[in-house]
């Protein structure tokens, strides 16, 4: 560390951990840290519209590469971005939240200065921050070489955002040296052995477990470790929406998506006549679990969290999902004959090809399209719903904010994802209504050449909002304005293919032509299906919906 | 009160503030809210793009008519607006900002609900918020008519935003009838008596008295106070420029903007040799003082702030802005012969017309096209700068964020400031790098028929960035993608005139043309000026921040 400036540690510490992109936004306060990173030369910095975008973007490249990195510019770029990182915070994404703030002294003088609330507070924001970040800190030359590396590792082992405050004089100071120590969570063994021991016995005495893995799977990178669960016990697995992708959908153990009365009926009968539910680092939310029609016996639940266990009503604190995870395969001999028969929901085909496009046919078509390796992004919405039932190829991310559910986040999120890996396909599904909140990240997705298939359903209206919605007449205020999306994308410049799309026909050829495009351009392909059409899962939800406001 | 829901009582409340207009952003959360306003009927609910929109068009409506109102929803929604209200905190504007929250029930269970961080905590944000408003408040039916009430009348009394979290299952409950007895801030008598007497005593003994009118003239609406004191005492009247549109600047006594040594040297002349500068309503920020360099000697400084009065080093605590300006122009016998001559920034015309079309010409040019009664809106950058040195038309009323001074708000702030008065001219001065941020507003302005004129530069920069960073080579992170704006309006549907700019002539026959044509439609006029093409005062800022940098 010797000699080392805190702006070259710092980004040292980012590309220790397979950073080589940084998103974000200019601004006076962040250019000393923005200079720093031109020189040091192996992160790229990404340029989005806003800082919104910029902390979907960031969001979305930690769910592909692990971990990412933001700068925005004290007070006005930072708490642009809140809404990101308080979604980060609830879907367990690590980013580092970079704020590049007022020189030191100017901070000790508590001058008025712009971008502060114009009473001297230098620390409010951070404060603020201290609601939706998992660990916040104001960086000096004497503290830069123990905070840094512990926030950074607090935000992998919680995998919740982290917020380093840094003044825009100190970036090329140099760190003070010192002796860091950073502790870790570490598994209590005796708790760890008597959890493996009652699941062991638990598994034992079933008759028909069931495996769910859930978000945590994918966030502690824990996904051989299932399957080789999964393949030792032979058990059948479903995943929950929020843990799309953390089970291969390919894999003869995979039964399809359990989302309570919401998803697959087949999936929802083995999964709550199970007599042994084994949960593996999922979340019990609304959305995740069908709107809380999942019904799931408490005493038949092995439920596998970040750093505890329980088994039925007994708690095992203080282990790690991960040391449960090495330690269970070897230690439960229970093995299932064989995994129950499904059916999934798009699996055949709808043939009518001169009618109107509706979901009828494009999921179907759309699941016939996707590849190995494909990056799926499910903005907030119907889609959100309609796209955690296909059946995922392998080696597919699933990419959608299953529990804070912000519109608005797959079309920056479709962004970081492309930037995150550029070998890999990007596929956006958004609806108009969402992708208007964030649309500048088009042009962003254009000047860095990005090429994801995007599909908009363009009907001017918050679809989901409406089904959501009990009033009981329609809500005015959930149409939205019409745009012409192909044309927008001319605005922005560069090179795209487009198609508008009004029939299934007409979907079926841009999805053929897309398909070959989508290694040269970006394809934009913009359905116009009719107002409120939406896949089942959609009605079903708006059936429970009214169930409860009528119970309310 | 009889009788009324917790929803109709809020609109009564809000109504009787003279708000016509809430914007927001719909969300399940706040559909109860939605739906209790559209039966109302006498407030209309304007749908902005997103929610940090919505919040800067709501923070410029507050500028025009006094307050305003905003509903969002839960987490994702009112965390998206963030930024906008510590805007609005920061430069002392009113806005009432209404959160559609989850059901009670739901609440008092800890549920772990969508927009939430799925932790069971439904203060989290409420908390957050605290940092950034003035007064917040959970709503339930035993409170709501001391909450509501009490909320108002804080937003007005300290002109910041409040927040007001109002689960969805009770909008339509009866409020629970209670005596409301809300405690106003009082002005010590004897305080004032003492301020005033030493104010009028030191104004009888100054030589070369001037006056300085800031921003909370404007906020608590004084400026007829202000100009009563400035006729009687016959005071030189300089405005700062966050006070800018505080004082008749057709007035005779006004002398122009006081920025330090960035605005007019006249002017900072006048101030800075004054034996007597009385201060109405001023704050001393960075960007208000023309970066510290206001040298005022504190000796010679009365400071008149809301609540209290500096005399020299003399305070008096307790003394409401309001009462003290009525009480003044009685007092003082003051009188002074005359109002020092001044020469104004863009009087003079640029003749020549095939050249570029640059700064030099196209503020004096806009200047000419000023009339009585426009809306100017100007973004944080470098036409902030600028258009702070116009001579207003008599009634023009000046929108800038010169405290906070977030890029991107001049866009919506437009929609905002249209909305609130359909028979005033609005005019924006906004860079492509600011209107990139929240482009989406101009979608806003066509569905609901504005019709500003807007002045856009575009020439794929931050130009301001660029100047206000001392780094020695050009930073290529300020560079922006090159949009197509006429086409974006195409693209986003409605009608509208547009052209583009390269010459002078061509400038000159465009605002012939908007002018003409601005009581129809929008007209967006796009500057192709060239890149680093600012006026003086940014050149002059430069300087400035070129002389701290080498001093740190």
């Amino acid at each position: 560390m010797e000699n080392k400036t805190i702006g070259s540690f710092l980004y040292d510490c980012l590309s220790n951990e397979g950073i080589t992109d940084i998103f974000g936004v200019p601004g006076d306060y962040n250019f000393s840290l923005l200079n720093a990173l031109e020189e040091y030369g192996s992160i790229k910095f990404v340029n989005c519209c806003n800082e919104l975008n910029a902390g979907y973007a960031a969001d979305a490249y930690a769910r592909v590469k692990g971990i990412s990195a933001l700068i925005t510019t004290f007070g006005v770029g930072e708490l642009s971005t809140c809404n990101a990182i308080a979604g980060s915070y609830c879907e367990s994404v690590p980013v580092i939240h970079i704020i590049g703030g007022p020189k030191t002294a100017v901070q000790q003088e508590h001058k008025q200065m712009h971008h502060t609330l114009l009473n001297g507070d230098f620390e409010v924001f951070k404060n603020l921050y201290g609601f939706i970040s998992q660990y916040t800190a104001k960086i000096t030359p004497e503290n830069a070489a123990v905070e840094i590396p512990t926030a950074i590792a607090a935000a992998k082992e919680s995998k919740k955002p982290v917020y380093l405050l840094i003044a825009s004089d100190i970036v090329n100071k140099p760190v003070v040296q010192r002796d860091v120590n950073i502790s870790k969570k570490q598994t209590s063994q005796p708790s760890l052995q008597a959890a493996v021991q009652h699941i062991s016995s638990t598994m034992d005495q079933s008759q028909n477990p069931v495996l769910l893995s859930g978000i945590h799977v994918s966030r502690y990178n824990l996904q051989a470790r299932v399957q080789q669960l999964a393949e030792k016990i032979n058990l059948p697995v479903a995943t929950m929406m929020m843990g799309k992708g953390s089970f291969d959908e390919r894999h003869k153990n995979f039964i399809g998506l359990y989302a309570g009365s919401l998803g697959n009926t087949q999936v929802q009968n083995i999964v709550e006549t199970s007599d042994c539910v084994l949960a593996v680092g999922t979340n019990w939310s609304d959305y995740n679990t069908g709107i809380f029609t999942a019904r799931i016996n408490p005493v038949k639940l092995i439920d596998i969290q970040p750093n505890k266990v329980s088994v039925g009503m007994t708690v095992y604190e203080n282990v790690l999902i991960q040391d449960i995870l090495s330690e269970l395969p070897g230690r439960i001999n229970k093995q299932m004959p064989s995994i129950p028969q499904v059916n999934f929901s798009y699996e055949n085909d709808y043939p009518y090809m001169e009618e109107p496009v509706t979901a009828r046919y494009y999921y179907p078509r759309i699941q016939k399209m996707l590849r190995e390796n494909d990056i799926l992004v499910a903005d907030a919405g119907s889609f959100q719903f309609g796209s955690a039932l296909f059946k995922l190829p392998r080696g597919a991310t699933y990419i959608t904010q299953g529990g804070w559910g912000s519109i608005g986040y797959g079309t920056p999120a479709t962004f970081g994802a492309c930037m995150a890996d550029k070998n890999r396909r990007v596929i956006l599904f958004v609806g108009d209504g969402s992708n208007q909140m964030t649309v500048q990240e088009f042009s962003s997705m254009l000047v860095n050449k990005c090429k994801p298939i995007i599909f908009l359903v363009n009907n001017s209206e918050y679809t989901i909002e409406k089904y959501l919605n009990a009033a009981p007449k329609p809500a005015p205020y959930n149409n939205i304005a019409s745009w012409d999306y192909a044309k927008l994308l001319e605005a922005f410049g560069g090179d795209f293919f487009s198609a508008k799309v009004h029939t299934n026909k007409e979907l079926d050829a841009a999805i053929k032509q897309a398909e070959t495009l989508c290694s040269q351009k970006l394809c934009l392909i913009e359905l116009f299906a009719p107002q409120m059409d939406a896949p089942e899962i959609v009605h079903k939800m708006k059936s429970v919906v009214e169930q409860m406001a009528k119970q309310m």
